[in-house]
């Protein structure tokens, strides 16, 4: 199991609005079979196994360009822990306890 | 006003938790006046003028390195939008929608 | 045909030094057929299939945890482009010669 | 000293070529002084005292906006040593060696 994060932008499309293209990104991640999906304001968050991220990666970038995208910008960050699996709640939840912590 | 994703990792510590790094910089980003910052499980996601988002990361890295880290690896993407500001919740708000009306 | 960047970083090593993790990922991503890599102080460059480019990531990063790694972080970049192929060399060239013309 | 990558990408500009823009911040880096720019195919490589890296890209970010940007989106990955400088070319000339040793 891993974390990742995705952000998967159009190029060259004429107006400054893109969530057109992230809305059918989204859709693609949302579809893959045993992936948790976590929309943000700036990467999509996914979290599984890693052939599965992989997988629905490729499958969102794709339907980006079938949304009508000539150039396609993708940017990827994978925490691919091996050692012990932890949550995407469990990593935020460690951090903001240590901050309290003070 | 911009908004940014940052993560910053410090590299040879020689555990694989870095949850005491990441808190270091985390308020260190807290810190910063001007600034609305929210913890995921992969980016810091930061609203601010674009300055303000510059000088808290600068600072937050230096804070990391205060922690005891020796190398310091930080990614940042800024979303630098000037036609119109968006937030981070209208952001997410607009694919949200968009993906409701199927 | 796509153009991709990518950086895969052991995390918790014990040493500021990650060469050897490096090279490792290098290695996988060389013997990837159909790839063309190139190194760089940053990021290692590819150019290939877009299938291709996410195999041999896949693989550099399993290679990094045989390394010794038990947790890899890892960044990625793509450029797809779909109206037309431009090779690494000419995408650095077009960017040359329209700094030359000033 | 750190050693930096940055891609400043004009998000909307109704074609999928973007040299030019990256002309501009190319421009933009270049003039700093007391900073090594070296182009590559997917980032921009920066060699240089960290301040001087961030006031560079902020500049660059500017620049892409003149150029006639109404969003751009900008990836950067800095890799921050504190307990030795190594140059750009040190670090590929490193795990080059690696990989000749086999």
């Amino acid at each position: 199991m891993a974390i990742a994060a995705v952000s998967i932008t159009p190029i060259g499309t004429g107006t400054t609005s893109v969530s057109t293209y992230v809305a059918a990104a989204e859709r693609a991640l949302r579809e893959e079979p045993g992936l948790r999906v976590e929309l943000t304001a700036m990467f999509t968050l996914l979290e599984g196994d890693l052939d599965t991220i992989f997988r629905a990666i490729r499958r969102a970038q794709e339907a980006v360009v079938e949304a009508g995208a000539q150039r396609v910008s993708t940017v990827i960050k994978i925490d691919d822990r091996r050692d012990r699996h932890a949550t995407m709640e469990q990593k935020v939840t460690r951090v903001e306890s240590l901050l309290k912590e003070g």
